[in-house]
C-alpha cells in the first residue's frame, strides 16, 4: 500500500477510535471469567445439601465431620472418567487446582521427588514454558526462583524438539507446563505424537515432572470437539507415569472459586504427596463434594452440564470471530485461533503491535489481559500476542469491544507501517 | 499398701476389666470430634445459601465468581474479634487453620521471613513444642526437619523461663507452637505474666516466629470461663508484632473441615504471605464464607452458637470428670485437668503406665488417643499423660468408657507397684 493511501487509512481509523472512545466503553475481556448465565447453571446444586438432605457417604460415613482424607469415593470417579486415570490415583484437593500445583511444586522444593535432593538444595533450576501460555502457571515456577526457559507454541502442541532437547540433556531442567486440551490461550489440543513424545521422554533429571493441567478437559465449544490422546495410558506402556502430574478442577463446571479440584499420580509421586497432604490438613472440605456429587452425579453429568455452558458461550466465542473475520481477514495484519473448546482465542498481531493495541483498547474503555502475560517474566519477545477471553461480556457488549479491538489491531499496524 | 493387699485389689480389677471385656464396647475418645448433636447445630447454615438466596457481597461482588482474595470484609470482622486483631490484619483461607499454618512454615522454609535467609537453605533448625501439646503442630515442624525441643507446661502455660532460653540464646530456634486458650490437651489457658513475656521475647534469631493457634478462643464450657490477655495488644506495646502468627478457624464452631479458616499478622508478615497466597491460589471459598456469614453474622451470633454446644459437651466433661471424682480421688495414682473450656482432659497416670492404660482399654473396645501423642516424637519421657476427648460419644456411652478407663488406670497401677 503506498504511503498516501495508508495515511489516509489510518486518519479513517482514528476517526473510529475517536467515536468508539466518546461511547465511553467499560467492557472486560481480560479474564477466562464464566458470565451470570453460566453461574446460573449451578444454582440447583445449592439446593442439593439443604438441611434436610442425607450427609452420609455411600461409605456411611458422616461428610459434615472429621474423616476421608482421599475424597467421596464417587467424587475420585468422575475426576478419574474427566482425566482419563484410575480412580485410585486420583487425590481431591480444596476449591483451587492451582493451589494443588503450587503445592506440588512446593514439595519438590522441600522434599524431591525419586530420592533426589530437594530442589530447594539444589542449584540453578529451569522450568520450561510452552509459550504463549498461562501466566499463573509461569509465576508459581518464577515464585519459586527457576529460570522460566520460553518453549514455542505449534498447532500439535509445544515443539517438541526443543522439549526434548533442554529435558534430555539438561539435568537442571525440572519440569514442563502443559495445558494439553484446549491451551491457554491458543485454544490447540496436543496431537497425538506430542502425547506420545510426552510419554517417552528420558529426562536428564530423575526428578524432572510434566505438570498436565488439564484445565478444559471436557469444555467443547463446537460439533467437533478435539481428541486428546490418554498419556496416562501411554505412560503406562512407556513405563513413566511418575514423570506426570495430573489436574483438573471445576471452577468452569460449576462455580470458579467454589468447586473441588483434584490431581492424580502414579504409585511413588502419589505416596509422597498423600504423606504430605497428611500433614498439611485433616482434609478437604466433603460438603462441597457431596454438593458437587449430587449435583453432577457422574460423568454423563459432566458432560450434560458443559452442554449448557456451550449454548451460552459458544456464541461468544463466535461473535469474537465473526468481527476478526469481517475486520481483519485478508489483511495480512494479524492471524487467529478457532478453537473447538477452552476458554480462549488467541490472536497475534504485526510484531512490535500488542502492547500499543492492549493499551488503545484500554484507553478507549475495554480492557484485555496485558501484552505479554502469555509468555514468561511477561515479556513477548515479539510483542504480538493478545488472550482474548470472550466469555463474561454479554453478546452485545462482545460485538462493541470486538470492534474497537480491530479498529485498534488495524490502527496500531499502519502506525508501525508509516514508522517503517 | 502391704503386698498380699495390694495383690487383692489386683485380684479384683483383674475381674472388673473382665467384665467390661465381656460387654463387647466399641468406643472412642480419641480424637476432638464434635459429635451429632453438634453437627446439627450448624444445619440451618446448610439453607442460607439455597438458590434463591443473594449471592453478592456488601461491596456488590458476586460470591460466586472469582475475586476478593482476602475474603469478605465482615467475615474478616468477626475472625478479628474472635482473635482480638485489626480487621485489615485478617486472611482468610480455605476450611482448616492447620493448612495455613503449614504453608506458613513452608513459607519459611522456601522464602523466609524478615529477610533472613529461607529456613531451608539454613543448617539445623529447631522448633519450641511446649508438652502436652498438639501431635499435629508437632508434626508439622517435624515434617519440614525440624528438631522439636521439649517446653515443659505449667498450670501457667509454656515454662517462660525455658522459653527464654532457647529462644534467646540460640538462632537456630525459629518459633514456638502455641495453644494458648484452654490448652490441647492441658485445658489451661496462658497467664497474663505468660502472654507478656510472649510480647517480650527478644529472640536471637530475626526470624523466629510465635505460631498462636487460638483453636478455642470462643470455646467456654462453664459459666466462669478464662480470659486470656491480649497478645495483639501487648505485642504492639512492644513492638514485636512481626513475631507472631495468629490463626483461627470454625472447624468446632461450624463444620469440621467444611469451615472456615483464617490468620492474622503484622504489616511486614502479611506482605510476605499476601504475597505467597496472591501465586497459590486464585483465592478461597466465598460461598463458604458468604454462608457463615449469613448464618452466625456477628460475634454475638458466634457466641450465641458457642452457648449452643456448650450445652450439649459441658455434661460430657462433668460425666468424666465425675468418673475420675469417684474412682481415682485421693488414689495418689492420677492427676486431672478440670477445664473451663477447650475439648479435652488431660490426665497424669503413673509414670510408665499410659501405654499400658491405653493397650488395656483398646483391648477392651474404648480407643483412646495414643499414649505419647501430646509430647514431640509421640514419645512421652514419663508415659504418663493421657488425652482424653469426650466430646464425641453420648453421655451413656461415655460413662462406660470412663468407668473402664479407670480400672484400666488403677489395674496399670497396681501392676507397677507390684513389681517395684
Amino acid at each position: 500500500m503506498p504511503k498516501a493511501e495508508l495515511e489516509k487509512v489510518k486518519s479513517d481509523l482514528e476517526k473510529s477510535y475517536q467515536e468508539f472512545r466518546e461511547k465511553k466503553l467499560n467492557l472486560n475481556m481480560a479474564r477466562g471469567k464464566p458470565s451470570d448465565p453460566q453461574l446460573a447453571l449451578s444454582m440447583p446444586m445449592l439446593d442439593e445439601l439443604g438441611s434436610s438432605a442425607d450427609f452420609h457417604a455411600s461409605s456411611g460415613e458422616d461428610c459434615r465431620n472429621y474423616g476421608m482424607p482421599e475424597g467421596l469415593p464417587e467424587l475420585r470417579e468422575i475426576f478419574a472418567a474427566m482425566m482419563g486415570v484410575p480412580a485410585d490415583h486420583v487425590i481431591i484437593g480444596g476449591n483451587s487446582s492451582l493451589n494443588m500445583m503450587f503445592d506440588t511444586v512446593c514439595c519438590g522444593m522441600t522434599h524431591g521427588f525419586s530420592g533426589c535432593e530437594p530442589w530447594g538444595r539444589q542449584r540453578h533450576l529451569k522450568f520450561l514454558c510452552p509459550s504463549p501460555g498461562y501466566d499463573r502457571h509461569f509465576a508459581v515456577t518464577q515464585y519459586f526462583g527457576f529460570e522460566l526457559v520460553t518453549v514455542p507454541m505449534a498447532a500439535t502442541g509445544p515443539d517438541m524438539d526443543v522439549v526434548e532437547r533442554y529435558a534430555e540433556s539438561d539435568s537442571s531442567v525440572k519440569g514442563i507446563w502443559c495445558v494439553p486440551k484446549y491451551q491457554n490461550p491458543t485454544g490447540i489440543t496436543f496431537s497425538d505424537e506430542t502425547v506420545r513424545r510426552f510419554a517417552n521422554l528420558k529426562p536428564a533429571a530423575a526428578d524432572f515432572r510434566i505438570f498436565w493441567d488439564n484445565a478444559y478437559c471436557v469444555h467443547d465449544l463446537t460439533g467437533t470437539p478435539d481428541r486428546l490422546l490418554n498419556l496416562w495410558d501411554e505412560c503406562k506402556k512407556a513405563g513413566t507415569l511418575e514423570n506426570v502430574f495430573f489436574f483438573a478442577s471445576t471452577s468452569k463446571i460449576t462455580f470458579p472459586g467454589s468447586g473441588v479440584a483434584a490431581m492424580a499420580a502414579g504409585d511413588e509421586n502419589k505416596k509422597i504427596l498423600r504423606e504430605r497432604y497428611s500433614f498439611q490438613t485433616i482434609g478437604p472440605d466433603k460438603l462441597n463434594q457431596l454438593r458437587h456429587l449430587k449435583f453432577l452425579k457422574n460423568l454423563d453429568g459432566v458432560k450434560a452440564q458443559m452442554a449448557r455452558h456451550r449454548a451460552i458461550i459458544a456464541p461468544k466465542f463466535q461473535t469474537v470471530l465473526n468481527g476478526f473475520e469481517k475486520n481483519l481477514a485478508g489483511k495480512r495484519i494479524a492471524a487467529w485461533s478457532r478453537p473447538n473448546g477452552g476458554y480462549f482465542i488467541s490472536i497475534d498481531v504485526l510484531p512490535g503491535c500488542a502492547k500499543r493495541v492492549v493499551s488503545l483498547c484500554a484507553e478507549a474503555g475495554v480492557k484485555l489481559t496485558g501484552a505479554g502475560a502469555t509468555f514468561p517474566y511477561g515479556k513477548d519477545p515479539n510483542d504480538s500476542n493478545i488472550r482474548i477471553a470472550p466469555t463474561f461480556p454479554p453478546v452485545s457488549e462482545l460485538e462493541q469491544a470486538v470492534a474497537l479491538f480491530c479498529v485498534c489491531v488495524q490502527l496500531a499496524a499502519a502506525e508501525k507501517l508509516l514508522r517503517a
